[in-house]
């Protein structure tokens, strides 16, 4: 790869500031890196041999941070369901059924996804995660794999930690770094206390994140209670699942005070995910708490079932409407507050601050450049007193974005995916569904009977 | 206009029963109305001189009835303050200082933004409308035009009666009946006794509708019950403010039962605004109470300046989300509610369910092709079963619209706008823009002494 020169009308850097630079540059290194952020004229006089790519009525920003994904092939067909039985009901019968060919083809569709509409990293807790890192080695997303692990007898139908391990043994650090591999866990109700054991040795002895649901709904606050006599975080700290080098909390809607500052003392990473938690009726997230503790905060858009989209355009815009609606407080959470999230915070509660999430020398070279020439973008006030910053959260989408650039490799182009064929892939997902949904079909009507005596003997599958 | 052929993938009527029809097709008539809606094979062979468009991997609707919006250019610089603060610090001050000229730029690049994300019906309060008249009849959209009006000594500085009267004598059944206009007025507020009289009275003697803004915010029902000692339905009841031939209400946020029983009752019509009622912290609708009750109700953007942008699309999700999350209900307002809202709901909200809101002979040919070839549309699952209805709710964007048209003439094609020069409407908006906020700031720097002393002497502006 040789060296570039992006040019954009508008350079939104996501740095300590905010700082905007009106007809900035950005020179990306032969290896990938931001080389120099600056005013275009300087950063051209510098470099008169490194070719321009002139970003006309565009703005260029950092990539956007997915920090809670699944890939999968259900969209809008599992709906109207409160998620406890919503995941009995059409998810984890789905998870029995599931080939690992089915799930490589879901994760390059949602890859793909990703990238048209401006993430560059993707946090995807899936299922046969091989095939998801082929997929994002062939697609050119940056993505943190999470296998869905289980390890209880009522879920023996999940990744295990051997796979998990397998997974982090073959991959991790892959993709000339663009790839990591973490311990993942689906909820500590689905794992034995030795498996939560086991599950932090292992991510401690390849120094590797944990990422797992954690205070989605109520009756996940009240169903820990019951069985541990705590609420979930502090039984996730007592029971050593905050010992990892790096956690990722998914959702943290219903959490006290108390737990925020747990979150803050350990420096847990929390993904909030505003459409899922409004979609399942699960909650509002204490996101301004939050923010207000410390506690580094990224959006997630969950996955094509729980949203059912992968914009995180649409999950910032929701993020703050969200914030607004449940306080009462057209002023909550302003919209700098959600630009962060979404980029720097976001690889903040990934532990990646240091490498992506902002414009700034020597990170890496994941940037979007987003239409301005639209009538969401219009009219157009540039600079730190204009209207891109409240633009982006609440009037632009994914179908905005021009370019996506991962690791100074362009992979979306004038709206176009570049490194896949982007018609093939839908095909192949519209060719998986309906043989999965067969499979899963048959393994219900097999397993009828079975469930509904164990539902008679008062044993609920989550226990 | 010779007659056409439309033949989609899939052809969701929104009839009565919802019908979807695989491979299907419409003829449309020179007169612009639908003269037959079948499948593909039967249309073509009864008609096998008529030219056919194939909308292949598109999904063919009814077009989108916006029942709330105004036109306007403050997208992004009137954030973060509750609606009653932020009307007088942002709103108020432009309207005193926007000019027409001003106001037509609005109104086309409003129209424009609107046919792009598959929305064929405005209804649209906005400001010197012999301009915005102008702007519908040029790009071809179907506009319910509703001045601004207010007739109150400390509101002197917008719309009037007689220049709402004027509108109607020049535009109400224009450009071949795709214009009405109704009589409007911001708010009871903003209206002295005398003048809810006349514009009822001018209602009436012209047979056009209503619309007024009621119950969006506590405050609204608090003020009208110290002011009047009833809440804001039973004060537009009693005032003769329901007498019009049809009357539309916008937001409704806060309502009771009694309230509810008299909309149903008077057959008032309802346009539900999820994101504005979001973000500017006004509340949630009860939309479920109001169907079940069977008031009519649409759905509405609300204007550039409280969402940030027009798409019914976004504001199809929002309400979804919003009626979930705000009842913790994850089965509350399900996706073929929402569909109805967004076509035949606000058609009947406007009245206008005779002539538009569903794919029936007789109807004008309103309608928009939807791109199914996406990640968002994917997998596809055709027919009554599938989960066409719950993807165009959870996962499609305005941006996903291929085709629009009103009336029989294709308005946006491929995506793009056929009826006028995008980027031109754009360039006048961002010329406008400049000028216009100079005269506001003027305005306010001028006003600011008399502004203090009137604030010092303890009366509102909107008293």
């Amino acid at each position: 790869m040789n060296s570039l020169i992006l040019h954009a009308d508008h350079l939104l850097t996501m740095d300590g500031g905010n700082a905007i630079i009106a007809d900035g540059a950005v020179l990306v290194a032969p290896d990938g890196r931001i080389a120099q952020v600056a005013p275009a004229a300087e950063v051209m006089a510098a470099h008169p041999h490194v070719p321009v790519k002139r970003l006309a009525n565009r703005l260029l920003m950092p990539g956007l941070v997915n920090a809670h994904a699944h890939s999968g092939l259900l969209r809008g067909t599992a709906e109207g369901l409160p998620v406890w039985e919503w995941l009995q009901q059409y998810i984890d019968p789905m998870h029995r059924v599931v080939s690992p060919q089915d799930a490589e083809t879901a994760s390059r569709l949602c890859y793909a996804e990703a990238l048209l509409s401006g993430t560059t990293t993707v946090v995807d807790m899936w299922r046969y995660m091989h095939g998801s890192a082929r997929a994002a080695n062939d697609l050119g997303i940056r993505a943190v794999l999470v296998p869905y692990v289980a390890e209880h007898p009522a879920h023996d139908y999940f990744e295990t930690l051997d796979t998990n391990e397998a997974l982090i043994r073959d991959w991790h650090g892959g993709a000339g770094g663009r790839i990591q591999v973490w311990v993942g866990l689906e909820h500590m109700f689905y794992a034995t206390p030795d498996a939560w054991k086991r599950a932090i040795a292992i991510s401690r002895h390849y120094g590797v994140g944990f990422h797992t649901h954690s205070n989605e709904s109520r009756f996940d606050v009240e169903e820990t209670q019951r069985r541990h006599g705590m609420r979930p975080i502090q039984a996730l700290e007592h029971f050593g699942l905050l010992d990892a080098p790096q956690v990722l909390l998914a959702h943290c809607v219903w959490l006290d005070d108390e737990e925020i500052a747990i979150l803050a003392r350990r420096g847990i990473g929390v993904a909030h995910n505003p459409v899922s938690n409004m979609k399942l009726a699960s909650g509002a997230a204490p996101v301004e708490a939050l923010l207000a503790a410390g506690v580094a905060v990224g959006l997630g858009t969950d996955g094509e079932k729980e949203n059912n989209n992968l914009d995180m355009f649409e999950e910032m815009k929701t993020s703050s409407l969200l914030a607004k609606f449940s306080r009462l407080d057209a002023a909550a959470l302003d919209a700098w507050s959600v630009c962060r999230m979404a980029t720097i915070g976001g690889a903040r509660a990934l532990g990646l601050d240091a490498q992506i999430g902002s414009i700034e020398p020597g990170k890496m070279a994941d940037l979007i450049a987003v239409r301005t020439d639209t009538p969401r973008m219009t009219p157009l006030l540039g600079g730190a007193g204009g209207n891109l910053h409240h633009n982006l959260v609440h009037a632009v989408q994914g179908g905005d974005v021009d370019m996506t650039m991962v690791a100074g490799r362009i992979l979306v182009d004038g709206g176009a995916l570049c490194s896949a064929d982007l018609q093939a892939l839908i095909g192949d997902a519209n060719r998986a569904v309906p043989d999965l949904f067969r499979r899963r079909a048959d393994w219900l009507r097999e397993n009828a009977t079975v469930d509904a005596l164990r539902e008679a003997a008062g044993a609920s599958s989550a226990t």
